[in-house]
């Protein structure tokens, strides 16, 4: 059993995490930790996990966070994370970051999108993009992963694949993606009430997501020359789901490749599906699973490919992604903990 | 392993069956019998279950689904599971019956409230009313279960214990609840469009609906005298979830026995759970699992005892409890398969 | 052409003010009070108000909202009208009060359920209770209308024919209501949030909610003896739709009694339909109007007379039954700017 | 008063036609077509509009219908619009038509992507497409209007200004477009259910969808050179709410000059309007409304620019929209009777 303390516990990709992780068999939760919460009961908080956890929040920044337990978990905002992940190293731990500061290789990328000073290079040196069907063999060796964004993590394995493979014109490309509500986590905002959200749908984040410097980021990596995305968010009524529309212009004719390219690299992934030509992912589909859906459909008339992507955001998209990685740093089988049958209806 | 068949399969509640078998340590899924998919891959029925199952659709009276299995599972609309079940014991098989066919002991009530001939009174002598709270030891040594209705779980669950300790007025009870819309399952009907019931909440059945003489029957032998119940059922939108408000009268005036007698009653169950006084479950908090959850409040004015009730009405409402009498059946431990993490949010 | 103020138009009912006084053809809307967005266009607030209104909130106390306007509606939190409505009338002004503090006749019972000192009996003597269908002649003489509760609205329309012709047992009375979200207002609580008020459903405010001494008021008043109430709040995820289903024991045995009272009281109504028996009102079929609609089930196995009452709870249960009030102070249509079509679907 | 029948007065855009038709002041509703619901009072179908529609339904092919009315609405399925329309023309009444079967001018198109023959020529020739911000002095002579798509409605208020202006790259044009489930209509489809499309979002029509060349003819039109289209629709769980993400390439680098475009095109609309650059709207906006708003971004690092349009899909995407035709054909004020307040929350 390793021990595991999750810092960021009660928002939703922490919840998300130890509700995963309380079921997890190799698992032992020693650790919750909160700024809102410190000293109340868990499942107060959470009440549909009463009798399952019954650990009491500490503050975020109680050692005991870090010195009892064998790997760590940041599910904190953006920019909080480095302060931990340093203490957590310096004690020989294992530390996994959900957040963005250790996403972005280079400092100057992350200056510019995120208008502060991000972990020092020595640092990100030891941070492996936590994208195990890319990195996974860099993950089980590294003590520090920084886990993708949920945009990113659908385009980046919609994608890399074609790029490396250089299907794909470079200077092409353009993503619309939807995302469910908790995406934008528990924190109180107008547009997140129910009123608000329910029987709406919009874009956000437009013209510059902070996501797209991620996306450039590994996918000119697979291209091997620059890769630059128009990307577009939405909020879509939905609690959990994740969908990247993704526009695409071949650099082939023979569109069976790209079928053949995606079962070469995906064939044996326990957590991607590849859909046959004519069928394509819904959202629902891998509702509470940790699967990244893939389908694909050409247009002939104006030469595009297009691909759809899904993910729950919250599984894939941040804390299943995160077990994942937890699962190959130990050693443990990949999918152990792991949900791939999706609640439906 | 034990080998199982699933007859009405393509429903909603055989869909639900067949997702948790697919995770079930000790089952064998061999055979699902449907009417509208024959020879039809599962999956493409229910995509989400892509890689997970990949048996193809028999009509629901092939003899290969008893043959071939040691336990077959009825998920047929009501009035259809008699020879299903007879074929199936007389090959020794157990049979588990989602439907309404064996629920009632009385042929004469059942000919009342569904208008035609129920089974023989030799096979529903057979047949155990399949509440594992009230019933376990009469369900590890039969053949045959009638699987409780989804309205009668909630509310046999919250009364019988207090009806069995003479705590409340067998002549004053009042059950007012509210469904999810995969109750009305996926048979396509203009009042269960998206477009119809978002957005909408209503009641129906009234003033009579089938699964009052079931709540009856039980509590009646609870009571060792007759109840009769006013019973409301509502249609609330979400796809999935449960509740009864319940209002009767107790006949002490200490209301803390109360909260004794169902601790005394279900400390040691694996799938009820207690709220102290002053807290209530709420519908999310059980999703996907297969928890019956318990609240009460006692209304001093009025002098009316109020409980709060909920199931998700696919898992302990039907396929869960199902599955945890298969459990029973066999001789595995009674919370084999059986989720208890909610998926929240 | 009235001059209008609203305070508090940034909350929903001010929102639903605005949205259908900007329509009313007998309405120049002069005034916006607000507390959280002074001197900001009331569309960066409701953007969907685009062309339609184009004022800038002022502070809820800036004077010039009560000076300049002949009609004054006070859509504040509980407790903080009573002083507006105060300088209102000192300047002859029209006053409508869509919260708590004057529907409560009896100081004590205010004292007792808001554990503050509500407004002086000779303001409170003042006070008319807004619901036209009962004292719609008193409402045309007054300067102070209490604007009724969303739920006694549902309960008092449903229950005082009956109660006033005696048919009702007084000592008997449940009422289960159902409110949707938009109900808890656009005040920041988790509860409220998108993701978690999403797919769930649950009880709240028991076992003594506010609007309980408001309806048992109005119906003592028509039953000529003390009404005592058991009622319990639930919430539903929809954002607008209110139902009360009410239990209660008739007096008499022949039920078509109950119809032919309603129509006797109601045919005339503008916003009030009754539905043969057999048929019952869905929320989303009064979806944006101003209607109350009733249906009814007598249950002759336990005697009991369910009746259904269902309003929008922002329109009848608050907004639009204001409109309508002012309709009646003013001399105007009593239906003029109100909405008798629901969007549907 | 003008006389007025609806053919196919049972689907949702029937129903959305009769809920307005019903308050128009200048309209006397006379007829309802219908295949299924023969001698039924159409609030059997639509209970919401007791007291407020009393009329019967009749056999859509009941001479009554034609001969009664003066300006007859067809809502039916594509391909069965044409029989109707030449009835009516021939008797001199006008028609508007929101099905497909006229939309399209080149006979030869129609076939292609509807397999199946069109109108005649010369009836082609009659119909004016009925955009009113496109062809509002043709729609005030014509007898015969075809009714836009909501899909091309959405985008060719969008572009067809840039196009004319010759703002835009003809060849590269990408429209990503996700609709409520309304626009499935009310025929019993699993994909329809409740249980199906909550909590879920997808693709369909991939690669070529109906829409697409309707399109195209118009824009093409607009830029004096061939515009083909990359289009994709999504459904995503809202009852109403149509929003289109284009994606452009600009030929000009003063990006003002895309807002002035619009304001010199648009700013006398009564049913467009335009955001100031930053704001982008959303579909709750426009809820029930006939407007169509639109809001663009410009990317600089890609160069594109990134177009939001949306509008209700049942309103200016289609009844609302026909009701627009009916006001300039028949000489009305062309806002009577058409929504301009949306319902919000």
């Amino acid at each position: 059993m390793v021990k595991v303390s999750v810092l960021g516990a009660t928002g939703y990709t922490g919840q998300e995490l130890v509700r995963m992780l309380a079921l997890h068999p190799e698992v032992a939760l020693v650790g919750l930790g909160t700024q809102s919460y410190v000293d109340r009961a868990y499942v107060d908080v959470y009440p549909h996990l009463r009798q399952i956890v019954d650990l009491t929040c500490r503050q975020t920044d109680d050692p005991f966070l870090i010195e009892q337990a064998e790997v760590i978990f940041l599910a904190l905002p953006h920019g909080l994370s480095v302060p931990y992940a340093e203490k957590g190293l310096a004690q020989g731990k294992k530390v996994i970051d959900l957040g963005a500061d250790f996403r972005l290789e280079n400092p100057e990328v992350y200056r510019a999108w995120y208008k502060k000073t991000g972990p020092t290079e020595e640092l990100l040196k030891q941070a492996v993009y936590g994208l195990p069907e890319i990195n996974r063999e860099l993950i089980k060796k590294t003590k520090l992963v920084a886990n993708p964004g949920c945009y990113p993590t659908t385009a980046i394995l919609a994608l890399y694949p074609l790029f490396q493979e250089k299907l794909l014109d470079p200077s092409f490309l353009i993503i619309d993606s939807k995302s469910g509500v908790s995406g934008a986590g528990r924190s109180l905002k107008t547009t997140s009430l129910y009123s608000e959200a329910n029987e709406d749908f919009k874009v956000y984040g437009l013209p510059h997501h902070r996501h797209a410097p991620e996306i450039e980021q590994e996918l000119t990596k697979a291209a091997g020359t620059e890769v630059t995305v128009t990307f577009t968010p939405h909020l879509v009524p939905v609690t959990r789901g994740m969908m990247s529309t993704i526009y695409t212009r071949p650099l082939i004719t023979d569109i069976d490749k790209i079928e053949e390219v995606y079962r070469e690299y995906y064939s044996e992934e326990p957590f991607v599906r590849i859909y046959p030509q004519g069928q394509y992912p819904q959202t629902k589909w891998v509702q509470g699973t940790n699967f990244c859906d893939l389908g694909f459909s050409f247009d002939a008339r104006t030469q595009r490919l297009i691909i759809i992507s899904v993910i729950d955001n919250l599984t894939k998209g941040a804390s299943g992604q995160a077990i994942q990685n937890l699962n190959l740093m130990c050693g443990f089988e990949e999918t152990l903990g792991l949900p791939q049958v999706a609640l439906f209806p």
